[in-house]
C-alpha cells in the first residue's frame, strides 16, 4: 500500500468532560517554545524515514537541552550539589531496550540509552559476552565516551535557572521542614506540563513536567511511526536535593517507558511513558502495566482502571497517602475500510493522556502547522491531588489508499 | 491458630522425568559447606521469629560471604579489574523492594538492598521527599556507610579464587575469539548449581550458580517464614570482564526477585528468585512473570509455560540462539483439612526449579538435619542448553492445629 495524500482527521476528545478545563498556561509559558523544537525535530526525522525509535531520541534530545527542563542540561542538582541523569529508550519493533542511571557529564543521556540499545541490536561481544542494555553511574559515562558521544563538562549543563530552581526547592523544603508552607508546597508540587503533537503519518506525543519539588521532572515521549512502530523514551535529572546514585524510574525497565508493536499475541501496539513520583511509578511498573491494559477493547476504560487500580490504589503503595504521576499512552492499530472507489488502509491511533497531579498540559503539531498547540488538562475543582486523576484523549486515524 | 508439633510432609517429585538425573556432583562440592551455613543461618533467624524478609537477607550474607560464590566477597572483577555488585530484596508482606547496583567496596551488598528497604518503610525523608529504592555506585556506598553499614576495602573482596576464577574466563574467551573451545566453553557456561533447604514451618530455596563464562553467577534464596509471609532475594558480581557501571537483573525490579504475599487478587503467596544472563532476565522481566503464571491452579504446568512462552520463546528475546537462566519459586496458600478429633490448618508449599542450563543441584535442610541434603537435575541427554528446559519440585504441607 502506498500513502496516500490524505489528511488525517484529528480531534481531541475530553473523555471525561470533569478532567478537562482550560486554566491559565502562565506556568507551561516557558515550556512551549521546547516543546515545539522536540516536535519539529521529530518530524522532521520521521519525514526524512527515521524509525519511531529514532524520531523519539531526537525528541528527547531537544528536551534535554533545554535549560528549563530538568533533563539533561540544567537538571535538578542531588545533595552533593552534582548533576545525575536517568533515561531510557524502547523499541516497539525489536523490543529492545537501553538504560542509563545516575549519569554524570552527558549532554544528553538519551542518546547513550539509545546507544546501548542499537549496540544490542548487533548481537554479541568479543568472547560471547551479552551486551549491556543498563549501565550506571561513572561507567556508563565512560562507555558513552568510548562510543563517540562527547563528554560535557558539569559547569556547562549546571544553569542558572536550574541553579535557581534548586535553590527555590531547597528553601521551600526547609519551610517545610518548620511545618511552614505545607499547602503552597503541595500546589507547586503537583503541576506539571506535557504536550505531543501530532503528524499526518505519525503521533508524536511529548511530555514535559515541571513542578516546585523537583518530585515530577520527567521528560518523556511516545511516537509512532511512517510504518505503524512504536516507541517511547523517558530522561530526567531526577529528584532535587536526592541522594547521590539514586536511579528513578526513567531508567527502570517496564517503569518510565514501553513500547509494543502489535503481535499474534497482541492486536495493539502500544507505547507509553510516565512521569512522576519515581519511586512509586517503580513499584507499581506503572508504564507496562498500563501498555497492557491498553489491549482492552476500550482505550479510555482500560487506562482508567489501569489508573484506578494499578497506580492509586495499586497494592504496592498501600502506605502512601498521595501517589502522583501521569502517562501519555499511544495506541494504534490497523483498519480497512471500503470506500466507493477505493479500499482505504491505515492505522487508527487512540492517544491518551491521565494523571493525578493538578494539572497536565498537552499540545498538538501537524506536519503543516508551524508551531504546536497546547491544551491544560486538570482535576475537577474540589478534587484532591493524588486520590483522583483526570483522563482524556483523541482518536485520529491516519489513512492511505491500498493499491 | 497455634503452632502444632506435627511434622512437615516434605517430599521431591521430579515433575519431569526426562528432566531429573543424578550425575557427579564434583563441581557442586565446593559450594555446599555454604549451602549449609546458608540455610542454618537462615533457619536460626526464623526459630528467633525472624520475618522471611530477615531470613532471606541473613542466607544471602552467608552465600556473599563466601569466596567461592561469586557475589558479595570474592565477585567477579569487570573489565576494569574492579569489584562491582548488584543485589536487590524484595517483601512479600509489605511489597517493599530495596535495590543497589554496581555497587564497590561493601562486603555485603544485601544488606544494603534490605537496609534501603527498611528505610522507605519507615515514610518520607525531610522534606517529604520519597526515600529512594534503588541507588548505584559511589553513592549507593556512601549511603550504605552512613546508614552503618560499614565500607569493606577491595582488596579484601578480591579473593584468590575470584582471581583464577576470572583469569580462566579471560583466556577460555580469548581462546573463543579465536574459534577455538566453542564446545567446552558451552558446556561450562551451561553449569550451574543450586540448593534449597526446607524447614519444618519455613521453606528456604537457596540457590548458587558457577559456570565458566561468568554468565550466570547468582546468588539467590525465598523463603517463606512462620506466619506464611514470603520473601526473595538475590546478589551477584556480575559478568567476569562485564563493562563497569554494567547492572544485571540482580539489582532489577521484577527481573532479580519477586515476593507477593497472598490477598483478595492472588490466591496464593509467590517467591522466585532468578539466575542466569542479566540482560536476557532483566527484559524478559522473569522473577514477576513466574510469579504472575504461579497464581494459576497447576503450579508445574504454569512455570514451564511461563519458562517455555516467557522466556525461552520470549518475543523479547527472538534473536538470541541460547537463552540461559534458571528460577526458583515457591507459592504458599491456607488449607483446611478436618481430621476424626480436630482441624487442622495449615500451609501447602509448593517449591518448584527450573532451568535451560545444563544442570541445577538443589538441596534439602530441615531443621532437624545437621546438614543440606542435595540433588542436582539436569536437562535431558542430546537436549541443547538455552532450547530445553528441565522442571523439578515438591510439595509440602505445613500443619498447624485450630484451637
Amino acid at each position: 500500500c502506498s500513502t496516500g495524500d490524505k489528511s488525517s482527521t484529528i480531534k481531541v476528545i475530553p473523555m471525561q468532560v470533569s478532567g478537562a478545563g482550560y486554566h491559565s498556561e502562565s506556568k507551561a509559558k516557558e515550556y512551549k517554545h521546547v516543546c515545539k523544537r522536540a516536535c519539529q525535530r521529530a518530524v522532521d526525522q520521521l519525514k526524512a524515514g527515521a524509525l519511531a525509535v529514532e524520531a523519539v531520541a531526537a525528541a528527547l534530545v531537544e528536551l534535554e537541552d533545554s535549560p528549563f527542563t530538568n533533563a539533561g542540561m540544567g537538571s535538578n542538582l542531588n545533595l552533593s550539589g552534582e548533576i545525575e541523569c536517568d533515561a531510557s529508550i524502547m523499541d516497539g519493533k525489536s523490543l529492545h531496550f537501553g538504560a542509563v542511571g545516575a549519569i554524570s557529564g552527558i549532554k544528553n543521556p538519551v542518546l547513550v540509552a539509545n546507544r546501548l540499545l542499537s549496540e544490542a541490536q548487533k548481537g554479541k561481544l568479543s568472547a560471547g559476552r551479552i551486551p549491556p542494555c543498563f549501565l550506571v553511574g561513572r561507567g556508563a559515562h565512560d562507555w558513552a565516551v568510548s562510543h563517540g558521544i562527547p563528554p560535557c563538562p558539569s559547569e556547562k549543563m549546571f544553569s542558572l535557572s536550574a541553579y535557581k530552581r534548586n535553590k527555590r526547592k531547597m528553601e521551600l523544603a526547609e519551610k517545610m521542614d518548620t511545618g511552614q508552607n505545607q499547602t503552597k508546597k503541595r500546589r507547586q508540587s503537583s503541576e506539571n506540563v506535557s504536550v505531543f503533537s501530532v503528524e499526518i503519518r505519525m503521533i508524536i506525543l511529548l511530555e514535559i513536567s515541571e513542578n516546585g519539588s523537583g518530585c515530577l521532572d520527567t521528560v518523556g515521549a511516545v511516537v509512532v511511526d511512517l510504518e505503524g512502530n512504536v516507541a517511547a523514551a523517558v530522561s530526567s535529572g531526577g529528584l532535587a536535593m536526592k541522594h547521590p546514585g539514586r536511579v528513578g524510574q526513567a531508567a527502570h525497565y517496564g517503569c518510565g517507558c514501553w513500547a509494543e508493536n502489535a503481535c499474534n499475541m497482541n492486536p495493539y501496539s502500544t507505547a507509553v511513558s510516565t512521569s512522576g513520583c519515581g519511586e512509586h511509578l517503580i513499584r507499581t511498573m506503572l508504564a507496562r502495566e498500563c501498555s497492557a491494559a491498553m489491549q482492552s477493547e476500550d482505550a479510555h476504560q482500560a487506562l482508567l482502571e489501569a489508573m484506578q487500580n494499578k497506580f492509586i490504589s495499586s497494592p504496592f503503595l498501600t502506605s502512601e497517602d498521595r501517589v502522583l504521576g501521569g502517562v501519555i499512552v499511544l495506541r494504534c492499530c490497523r483498519c480497512v475500510e471500503a470506500q466507493p472507489s477505493q479500499n482505504i488502509q491505515g492505522i487508527l491511533v487512540e492517544f491518551l493522556w491521565s494523571h493525578t497531579t493538578e494539572s497536565m498540559c498537552v499540545g498538538y503539531m501537524s506536519a503543516q502547522d508551524s508551531k504546536a498547540k497546547t491544551h491544560i488538562s486538570r482535576l475537577p475543582p474540589g478534587t484532591v491531588p493524588g486520590q483522583s486523576l483526570a483522563i482524556e484523549g483523541g482518536v485520529c486515524r491516519l489513512m492511505g489508499v491500498v493499491e
